[in-house]
C-alpha cells in the first residue's frame, strides 16, 4: 500500500482519499513525534500526512504505538525520498519556521496562513504545510522553495515548539479557519474534514489559470539554473549558492500559474539556444 | 527578563514574579505531562502554574526532566492540596473540558475565552484556566465551581487532547489574544532572541528588500522582450501581442524586489550572450 512504499516519490494519486491540506514532515527523526503528529492532525480531522525521508525508515513501530486512535492517519501516510517529491503535486507550500530567515518571502502567522490555505483549498488548489526535522528545523533550500513562511508568534526566549505541537497548532488553526469559512459556529465538528479533493478539482477549477505545482516551478528553476550554469553565469563559484538561492526564492514567490511555467520554459529555451528551424 | 515583565505590577503573593493568567492542573498524573505543560506555557511567555494534588507528589523528577528549557515555570509552580485552594485567590476560573456537560454554564471556545481572560486580566482581575487529570478530565464538582467552560472544537471522532497539548492551545490563544489587546501585530514578542540553533542564511542573503519600482519592472520586461525578439521567440507574428502580454502580466504579478529586478537583468544578459556565442 502507498504508506509502505518508500520509493513512491511520484505516487501522487495513490489509493488514499485526501482530506484537507497536507502536512508534510521533512526528515522527521523520532517515530514518537510522527505518531503524535498523526494524533494532532486527527484531533482536528485532517488526514493527509506526507513524510519526506523519515530518519528511521517506514513503517515505524514507535510511530504506530504513539498514533493510537489516529491509526487511520498513520496508515494513509505516504513516504517520499525527499521534500521536493513530497510536495511536487502541491500548488502552495507553507514552510513553518521558528527562527527568522533572511529571505524575501511573505511571513504569516498560523492564523493568517490558515485562512489563506482553506480558501485556496476550497478553490481546488492543493496546499501543504511543511515542518522541519526536530533538531534543526527546515533547511534553507526547503524554505526557499516554499511559497510563504509560517512563523508562530512565540516567546522569543523559548520559541522552540515540539514537532507534534507545531502540527497541533496548525491543525487547530486550519480547523478554526475552515469552520469560519463554512460559517460554522463554536460547535464541535460533526464530521471530520473529508474534503473530496478529486471532486473539487473538477472541470470548474481549470477555468482560470491554476497555480503551478511545486514540480512545475521546480522544472522552471532547474531548467534556468542549468542554462545559467552552461552560460557561466554563476561566477565566482563561491557565490553560486547564494545566487541560486536568490533565483529560486524569486521563482517560488512569483505566484506563477501552470501556463506561466510553460511560458517561462519557452523563454529560457529561446534566450539560451540558437534559433532552430523556422520556416 | 522583559518578556515576562508584561504584567508585573499585578500584585501576587510569593517570591516569584507572575505573568499572565494561571494554569491550574487538577490532580495531574504524569510528571512528564507537567513538564510538557511548563514548556507549553513558557513557549508563549506564561509562568503561573498551579498544581492541585499532583498524583506523584512534588517535586517530581520526571517533570523536571521534561520541563527542560522552561525550568523557570517549573521552579515557580505552586502546589495546593486541592482545586478549591489552588483557585481560591482567582476571580475567574475557566474549566477546560472535552466532553459535553449537562450544566447550565457558558461554553466558550479557546479563542473566545482567551479574549475574555486577557481583558479581565488587564483590568486586574485574576483569572485561571483549569485542566483536568489525564484520564478522566475534570470532576463535575470542579466544573460546577468554574465560571465558564472552555470546549475545544475538535474532531468528535477523536476529541481527546493530551493534557500538555491542551495547555499549549490555551497558552497559544491567550498569547494571541494578549497581542491583539495590545495592538501588537504579528511580530514575535519583543525580547531580543538569543540566536537559536545557529545557522543562518548566508551573507549574501538579501535583507527585506524594497519592492521593485514600476520602472525597474518595466526595465526587466523591456530587456527581456527585446532579447526574445532578437531570438525570434515571438512567432508567429500574429501571436506576438498575446505572448508579450502574458509575459508582462507575469512579471507584474511576480512581486519582484529591486534586487530581483537587477538579478533578472543579469539572467537575461547571461542567457542572451550564451545564445549569441553558439555556433
Amino acid at each position: 500500500m502507498a504508506g509502505t512504499d518508500k520509493t513512491a516519490g511520484r505516487a501522487e494519486d495513490g489509493p488514499v482519499e485526501l482530506d484537507g491540506p497536507a502536512m508534510v514532515l521533512a526528515q522527521p527523526q523520532l517515530g514518537e513525534n510522527i505518531g503524535a503528529a498523526c494524533r494532532a492532525m486527527w484531533n482536528f480531522g485532517f488526514s493527509d500526512l506526507r513524510l519526506a525521508a523519515p530518519r528511521d525508515g517506514w513503517p515505524n513501530p514507535a510511530a504506530e504505538a504513539m498514533a493510537s486512535g489516529a491509526d487511520r492517519v498513520l496508515q494513509a501516510a505516504r513516504v517520499y525520498p525527499d521534500v521536493v517529491s513530497a510536495t511536487a503535486a502541491l500548488a502552495h507550500v507553507y514552510a513553518t519556521t521558528a527562527r527568522p530567515r533572511e529571505l524575501t518571502k511573505r511571513v504569516l502567522t498560523p492564523r493568517e496562513a490558515s485562512a489563506e490555505i482553506v480558501s485556496r483549498h476550497a478553490a481546488g488548489e492543493r496546499c501543504g504545510v511543511l515542518f522541519g526535522p526536530e533538531r534543526t528545523g527546515l533547511e534553507n533550500a526547503d524554505v526557499i522553495r516554499a511559497n510563504a513562511i509560517i512563523a508562530v508568534p512565540a516567546n522569543l526566549a523559548f520559541a522552540s515548539l515540539n514537532l507534534a505541537q507545531c502540527v497541533l497548532l496548525m491543525s487547530y488553526e486550519l480547523r478554526q479557519a475552515e469552520m469560519a469559512r463554512r460559517g460554522e459556529g463554536r460547535e464541535p465538528m460533526e464530521e471530520p474534514m473529508e474534503e473530496p479533493m478529486g471532486e473539487r478539482m473538477g472541470a470548474g477549477a481549470a477555468q482560470h489559470d491554476a497555480p503551478a505545482t511545486m514540480a512545475e516551478v521546480e522544472g522552471v528553476a532547474a531548467h534556468l539554473i542549468d542554462q545559467l550554469d552552461e552560460a557561466g553565469h554563476f561566477w565566482p563559484e563561491a557565490k553560486r549558492p547564494a545566487m541560486v538561492a536568490s533565483l529560486r526564492n524569486f521563482l517560488s514567490r512569483a505566484a506563477m500559474t501552470g501556463q506561466d511555467a510553460r511560458m517561462l520554459r519557452g523563454v529560457v529555451r529561446a534566450l539560451s539556444e540558437k534559433r532552430r528551424r523556422r520556416p
